[in-house]
């Protein structure tokens, strides 16, 4: 495949900016990557490494780091946006000032902003003046950034209005290792990689709890029923659920250590309270702002969402965990079929 | 809720016959267990433990073992029927002279018969005798035995043509810990559960090799797609697929180290041959068998099954995993939804 050499910004320095940045450098695109941290771009430029987030890692030289806005967008056509949700209106304000031609944005974060209820491409368009924003792209999928970095297959999904652009970033960024999918149906691949991250925290909250792996199994299964029922009604295909963006990085996220939110779900179950797990993860758990919007999501559109219920009332509640998870446990529904068939009925699907 | 108390025979006493009897006997049901091996009977009746398949347990003392067909069939209505699919037709030919009466069979056990390519539910009424067979149902789910016999939380889906019989079947069951749900799709129930053992082996293999949670969690995805490509084209429901019969089994026997049909994948992908891997085990794999049976249905139904034929390589044709898997990875197909709407469009929902 001939791929197209381009000037690409990363902005965001954290891991899965950094191994993005490092499949873009093995595809011999120009990549800068950026970071508010200057010790940490120094690192980058001095050692090839990211100690902090990817410490196993030589990074491939061509990739800078800036610590400048104004110079890391100089001559720009893509921007990586590899921030946490809560961070992407602010850095898209400072970045603003230095555009200077319409240009694409691939997002690769998973949440849903609380209160507004948009999905990330949706802030960004609300925030981006029209005049510099050619295209959303999101990509998403089973991806722990550890291993994009060593190299070892993943598969991914990007999705955008344009199905141009989505082939266009496609391109960017396939190699070898690096398999990258279409997907027409944003809606579906935002709103299942954002809310994968409240089953990976109430799947880490009965692997704490003691509970085994029959009872995690039911928890994602249902888990997905509930993701697809409310997507369904956001305006998703219910097929996507099915895919890498859905049931594929909710398996990752809810059965692997590497899993920020499955740790902190981790430390729930053995009895520490929100305010604890946020000082010792010391990174962002986006699960945990996600629940809340998803919480909010579910009552605007009318659909019952138990585990996430469940979960809203541990982390903003002071439920405890094992009365909630007892109480999902032991719901008086005997018929599987009604749980699934939601999905398609509400869809005009069956 | 009133629970009829009952008779009940369980046929065949490994790990999972003796969880199901643990199961019966906390509901008060008399339970009386059959295992071909005197040794292991006595040593059940003397200490109320089944060593070799369940080391930790002590049984209720209600179960009573049995190594005779003719005493353990005397007077009983319903046979909980959990012995490895290989050796099904041959305990019924040996149980059929012992019965009077219609009975109901339940069976547990996951495969496909190779050549007949016949599902458990159709080889027992192969074999049974009109007159003598009431209803077979399935019981089915992300169920490890070990941790059932531990009371940990667990959920399983009955199925039968007849929905009395699987709700009668699910009474016996239910209780606090054990939660069973019925699903009137018994195509889709016995499908699932049988060709999960494929992808089991086949996650297996990757961990073997090295990969890591992104390539198993790609890996499981596309499996669950390929199931139920070939479940629709069968007369399943699609969406037994997504329930806990279907990726909830999938999940726990791919992720899980007690499955033994991942343990013989991961055998077969750190290097070792079938032979090998069969001889170290020392347990059924039900997973090798369902792959040759799941490869000749592929055949008959003209369904694409990427995963089932590149392991049927591997087993049966010397092909290497390594580059099995590598091929895999590294399809052309770049639109994912080209893989997924397959199983919608086949069955007219969208």
């Amino acid at each position: 495949m001939q791929i197209q050499k381009e000037k690409i910004a990363v902005i965001g320095a954290g891991s899965w900016g950094t191994a993005l940045s490092l499949v873009l450098a093995d595809n011999d695109h120009e990549v800068r990557l950026w970071g508010h941290n200057r010790d940490q771009i120094s690192e980058i430029n001095a050692t090839h490494m990211n100690k902090k987030y990817l410490p196993e890692i030589i990074l491939p030289e061509t990739i800078v780091g800036y610590d400048s806005l104004e110079e890391v967008l100089k001559e720009v056509n893509t921007i990586i946006l590899a921030v946490p949700t809560k961070a992407i209106r602010e850095v898209i304000k400072k970045m603003i000032p230095f555009l200077e031609n319409p240009l694409t944005i691939v997002h690769v974060s998973k949440g849903i902003e609380p209160d507004t209820l948009m999905r990330i491409s949706e802030m960004i368009e609300d925030e981006m003046p029209e005049s510099l924003l050619q295209d959303v792209v999101v990509l998403s999928g089973p991806s722990h950034a550890e291993e994009v970095s060593l190299r070892q297959p993943t598969t991914v999904t990007v999705s955008s209005k344009s199905m141009e652009a989505a082939e266009r970033v496609q391109d960017l960024f396939i190699n070898q290792h690096f398999r990258v999918y279409t997907n027409p149906d944003i809606i579906g691949v935002e709103v299942g990689g954002a809310l994968k991250n409240i089953i990976a925290l109430a799947a880490g909250i009965t692997d704490g709890l003691g509970y085994g792996d029959n009872a995690k199994a039911a928890l994602i299964t249902r888990g997905l029923a509930e993701i697809a029922r409310l997507g369904t009604k956001m305006g998703a295909s219910p097929l996507t659920f099915s895919g890498l963006t859905g049931i594929g990085d909710l398996i990752v996220t809810s059965t692997s250590v590497h899993s920020r939110n499955w740790r902190a779900g981790n430390l729930l179950g053995k009895g520490q309270n929100l305010d604890e797990v946020l000082e010792n993860m010391g990174m962002v758990v986006e699960g945990v702002r996600t629940t809340k919007a998803a919480y909010q999501l579910a009552e605007k559109y009318g659909v019952k969402m138990p585990i996430t219920t469940a979960l809203y009332n541990v982390l903003f509640n002071h439920a405890k965990p094992k009365d909630e998870v007892d109480l999902l446990m032991t719901r008086v529904k005997t018929h599987e079929m009604e749980d699934l068939a939601n999905v398609l009925v509400e869809k005009g699907l069956e």
